[in-house]
């Protein structure tokens, strides 16, 4: 009983530190978005074509095109898919898992880049259709962060952490990857059904929950 | 940096008592649905037609009926809506925030049964079609248990707890409503955004965190 006490004294403690703000992160929700390779850009869009920005986005050099695609799966499509920027060595396709189910495919939870046995999909454009084989991937929730950040919050590149998001309806996510690099923005990125879980709006900050 | 050590232990005892398989809750997930009132069924269906069961749900009497409704929003439908059963004295709309979006309503996170100022959606058949006003909710995630069940977490009814579900993508929820009745068997129930939040599978379990 006594333990009992000592433990919500204790988790009480630690959840006041949640109100601390420098301990703050934004949250933002990656929307089903491509990233394609110069070659797939030339077939789809035409050699001579050239690809126009639309936005930055909250990471340096990474921007959306005014450009979209059609995805085709075996069960459905889903147009007007976002194209992100610059051009990537390999096309890779981030969908959330309620798309998955739309086009009838069953895509990994994984990190960006790692594209090994992952999923294929068919990109349209009303000029051409490609097969991107091994391209599609749920993406694992993750914190963009520079070093100094994670000095702050004691931690280091690729270490996995859980972070409390206060939405609508609070949750805590485990299994969060943190990604540490100069150059990147403090930035918590989640998918479309993370962000539907949670009750996401704009202002929604998440804080990294030290078990 | 004791007190730091002191926190790890005890979370790690906290944490520990998960493995406790008698702390176990079975994770249901509620697709999208509708429970009508006697009225509605008369003019969806008709006066004479009589409704037929499907099957049986976990819940005792709740059963699905194999008719289905269309859901009618400002920017879209969704065809092929569960009815489940027995009816209901105020006809009650549950959808996921995703179908929200689809059919271009904002429902509020809302216990079964609380639908005042909810949304309101047209219901329709091929025989006819109704308004439901207020009828429509995001419904908050819950467990169902039994006072035997109530005992041994150690909760009492419409307490808020918080559940770790260990799916794929692990999360812990925050602000789970209790319901205790002694006809309820014991499951947690969550909708499609969170199942897919958090890599849903059949054999998904949860288990009371005790801050």
């Amino acid at each position: 009983m006594v333990e009992e006490v000592l433990i919500k004294e204790i988790v009480k403690k630690v959840l006041e530190t949640f109100q601390n703000e420098e301990k703050n992160i934004p949250v933002e929700v990656s929307a089903r978005h491509v990233h394609l390779c110069q070659e797939h850009i030339e077939i789809l869009f035409g050699k001579q074509y050239g690809m126009t920005k639309k936005k930055d986005l909250s990471q340096p050099d990474q921007f959306q095109y005014n450009e979209r695609v059609t995805l085709i799966g075996p069960k459905g499509i889903i147009k007007g898919v976002a194209i992100l920027g610059p051009p990537r060595d390999k096309t890779q396709v981030e969908i959330s898992k309620t798309d998955a189910k739309i086009l009838g495919i069953d895509p990994p939870v994984r990190e960006s880049g790692q594209l090994k046995e992952s999923e294929s999909i068919y990109i349209a454009t009303e000029k051409s259709v490609i097969q991107a084989k091994e391209s599609v991937i749920i993406a694992k929730r993750h914190i963009h962060m520079n070093t100094e950040d994670a000095k702050r919050f004691n931690v280091e590149d690729k270490q996995i952490v859980s972070v409390r998001v206060k939405g609508q309806r609070p949750v805590i996510f485990e299994d969060v990857l943190v990604r540490v690099n100069n150059r990147f923005n403090l930035s918590m990125h989640i998918d479309l059904d993370e962000a539907n879980a949670l009750g996401y709006s704009n202002d929604v900050l998440g804080q990294i929950v030290y078990f």
